[in-house]
């Protein structure tokens, strides 16, 4: 099974697809997608759903991972986010994928057995777990991969 | 011109296309998009995404004004109603709209003159300016009759 991994955001948006084989999970590809600042953000959210559709094209996941979205502060952040990520589930959603959302605690849980992990330690364990030389940056793509790993682990199917 | 305001929500949808001749701002249509509650996200955000397709299709605006958004306190909200304005900004842009955000003080002065007016005024000001009978229902579809009113009555090109 195939999965692919978002983390979504506008200015920079992390995907990540990994492939698991039995019980083990490797690596397929990972990158992100970016928005230059200047831009009308209707036109950078068409820019991440076009280039989205095509990642999905290209690597054909069946299964779409997202985390769940909680913001302690920043109602703002939480509006512009949620817009990315709206596009990103309305662009799974026709691709046909089954969309799943996990929690950072779960995320965390699933690489790493404590909910209490930091970004450090989820990467490398990211790093582990994929068999790869470094952490696979920039950290939205780590980011994404975690949960695209934390999907493969959690889910029996496949 | 012809503009449609939109009042992004993910569980109700509303729109409302005015048509500017001369100084007199007319009625074309307006509605309500609204999907289940049981369904899930993704296919919610498809389902208004395809509604709000069709609309622009139909109906051929120019224009597209969309309320600011500001929440002072629900984040989860934020997020849920940020995901429908990003498949309602990507729609929009994807159909060649040039689209315009007004913050909901602006909204009220440009129809009653006033940013302190309450819902009950600024209804009562969408029906007189589009001489209707009686006010558009739900309010959904007069909020966004509203913001598409404030877009015809700001710009000055048509």
């Amino acid at each position: 099974m195939r999965t692919i991994g978002i983390d979504p955001g506008t200015a920079r948006m992390g995907w990540g697809v990994v492939e698991k084989q039995g019980s083990d999970v490797r690596l397929v590809e990972f990158g992100v997608l970016t928005t230059p600042a200047g831009m009308p953000q209707a036109e950078r959210l068409h820019h991440l759903y076009t280039g989205l559709v095509q990642i999905l094209q290209r690597y054909q996941p069946q299964a779409g991972a997202v985390e769940e979205l909680f913001f302690g502060k920043n109602v703002n952040t939480a509006i512009t986010v949620g817009q990315a990520r709206g596009v990103v589930l309305l662009a799974l959603h026709q691709a046909g994928l089954s969309i799943h959302e996990y929690k950072p605690l779960v995320v965390k849980q699933a690489l790493t057995g404590y909910g209490g992990a930091d970004k450090r330690q989820m990467q490398e364990m990211v790093r582990i777990t994929l068999g790869l030389s470094s952490i696979p940056r920039p950290d939205d793509a780590a980011d994404a991969l975690a949960i695209a790993i934390c999907h493969a682990y959690t889910n029996q199917v496949g």
